[in-house]
């Protein structure tokens, strides 16, 4: 069989699957999903053994190191991918709620009613983790998956995905709900991304550069995640300390995240008071500075800022910063160069917060805490299967509701349109 | 100036307009459309002459009649097009309601902020009016509109557009948040559709071939609303009466709509009973019927149906009638043939209604009422810019609501993440 067909199967066969799993009662999908960590927990050796048949042959093609580590099922890391498929079990269902259910003038009662999306086409590279995590997702959003995991994880991936069908099965669900993509053909990607009539929307998991390359090519819709530049802004009115606690958490809590910040604004009015001290503090951490003419006149050992660093995404112990007038530039600054992701400002003057959650047009705006916070658990959406820089569908992290929409309900006891 | 120029020219217009427009207070909007709605009244003499321009030289060019009543603005319906304006003016703002702000265990607050999508690219044929309708809905849910109409309507556009200019000019507003393509050239839509840096959704109205070809070549998200199969089910269960109302209605009340029935699905069991007093009504009103050959056994001179009528938008008198086993049966034809659009039972039975309402995957399921009602007003959305056949995004009708989308605000004190 050709890669086409081959994958014109699979949405077929997804397809199929996704009504009954839209149908599905929340017990079968929860029990689906506890029966899978069984699965794994009685399989654990087998997966773990297909993980270091990856790892071998990926360090025979002589993969570099950062790619092995996330390659790598290390027992933790296996113990929390199956406690995050009773985590996911443990979540509300969002399917089939009904919403706004009211009485029209005519008579009739018109509400929303959330279903699922049907075939999701999740698209990552070397984490086999992510198989477990984003078919628990669209199990219990009542979706169909077909996963296309990177070719370096190929065996680690399919052991994971016999636990799902066979949890599937033990719970009376389609095993075609799940689907792992066994062709390592590059060709698969662009047969997936394309199969209009299969598949609803494509999550793509991974760098800048895979997404990109999907976004460009897909006809399916794509919710899409690209860079996180990140801002932080104190303002005029910052309160000191929550200003320092803040810029310091949201860069160096963790460098590598989309959420961290990568560029400091600074009012004017406070440049001189607060950048000797965060510049000290960053320092310590090791985190190299690259200011503004302005930034640079109050701490002169900054390297100097080029046009290029304000859309960087460093992922590593570098920040931008750059002193503005105020609110106005501050504001400006940020639409202008951030990627929509999440920036914050931190100040005790009611209007001027008020002002910035209106007008920076980002996916999460946040007055007062950090940018650090922009995430599926801490939102409370108990998961997430990405997050947003996208405006429509989904903005900012997406949980089980982004993997659904809303269709209209409308009840009448014999009504007609006059 | 080339007409990519142009039009990057009118993006980057849009884009900052629309900047204003997100910020804008609800009172200013308001002002704006109450202004045009003047603007429009005083100015009525000139649109009238623009449009009979149009409609002379669209004759000259030899446009089909259809088209020709289309393009004209009557009084009344310029009239119905000023009262318009003055109807989404006393719509609820949607713009900036948070939902669901709720403290975390980490002590922040997160909810969600409802938020423009930023500037909407409408592309329509022929109907003046659609100019004036679309701004408002732009204008109002805090967007910025790049209107391509018709070339045949030109003028008619241009002299609406100016009253819109003078109407967002009086309320403070900028003038390039409602912007008319002046150029007649094809190209003009090709790279509108393709400005993603500048556009951020598309919203086509017109024909089925329109949008086919814009969502093939589109490069921004595009909402989208291709045909209308729309069907009832009279159920084994169906009393008799509402069946005949609600198939009747759906089918003749108004034929060339998108929500009109057009195939009408019957229980085996009530065949006998129902078919041949239908068929007799639907007979009076000069439709057409096309059946199965089980129709065809109990009702003789019915046209025979072929495969192609289960998937035809007949947006006429013409119907398809088939007789299926019973409940399962109608919803796999359903969810086979249908187009996403608008489906209903007529059933007195409690569980079919609720297995009905869950598993038909339409944008608006129905029970014991008329196809008919799937619209906007009658929805209580106020007004409507499309009914969408997508998945994500918007299902359905489309008024302000589905031109915005929601963002995260987070609130603290300080907090930072451990």
């Amino acid at each position: 069989m050709n890669v086409k067909d081959y994958m014109l199967d699979l949405g077929q066969r997804a397809r199929a699957a996704s009504r009954l799993m839209a149908a599905a009662d929340t017990r079968d999908k929860n029990n689906a999903l506890l029966a899978t960590a069984e699965a794994l927990e009685r399989a654990e050796a087998s997966v773990l053994v297909a993980n270091a048949r990856d790892l071998d042959s990926g360090a025979q093609r002589g993969l570099e190191s950062a790619l092995l580590d996330r390659l790598e099922l290390t027992p933790a890391r296996f113990s929390s991918m199956v406690a995050g498929l009773r985590e996911v079990a443990a979540l509300a269902d969002p399917v089939g709620a009904i919403s706004d259910l009211n009485y029209r003038p005519s008579g009739i009662q018109v509400g929303r009613m959330r279903v699922p999306l049907g075939v999701i086409g999740i698209i990552y590279e070397s984490r086999p983790n992510v198989t477990a995590e984003a078919a628990s997702l669209c199990i219990k959003s009542g979706n169909a998956a077909i996963l296309r995991g990177g070719s370096e994880a190929l065996h680690s991936n399919q052991a994971i995905a016999r636990c799902l069908a066979e949890g599937l099965g033990a719970a009376g669900l389609p095993e075609a709900a799940v689907q792992v993509v066994e062709t390592t053909d590059r060709a698969a990607v662009g047969e997936l991304i394309a199969m209009e009539q299969y598949v609803d929307v494509i999550v793509p998991r991974g760098g800048k550069g895979l997404i990109e390359r999907i976004s460009a090519d897909a006809r399916v819709p794509v919710i899409k995640h690209l860079d996180g530049v990140c801002h932080v802004y104190l303002d005029d009115h910052a309160d000191a300390a929550k200003a320092r606690r803040i810029a310091i958490n949201a860069k160096t809590q963790r460098y590598g995240t989309c959420n961290t910040m990568e560029t400091l604004l600074l009012a004017e009015s406070r440049a001189r008071e607060l950048l000797p001290v965060l510049a000290a503090e960053f320092r310590e951490h090791g985190v190299e500075l690259r200011g503004c003419d302005a930034a640079r006149a109050v701490v002169p050992d900054m390297h100097p800022a080029t046009e290029a660093d304000w859309h960087e995404e460093y992922l590593g112990p570098v920040l931008a910063v750059r002193v503005v007038a105020g609110l106005d530039q501050a504001i400006e600054h940020i639409n202008h160069y951030s990627s929509l992701h999440t920036d914050a400002i931190v100040t005790e003057d009611y209007s001027r917060a008020r002002r910035f959650l209106r007008e920076v047009d980002s996916s999460s705006v946040m007055v007062n805490a950090s940018t650090r916070f922009a995430d599926g658990f801490e939102y409370g959406l108990g998961a997430e299967i990405g997050i947003s820089t996208d405006k429509i569908h989904a903005r900012g992290p997406v949980g089980l509701e982004g993997l659904t929409s809303q269709k209209f309900v409308v009840l009448g006891d014999g009504h007609i349109r006059q």
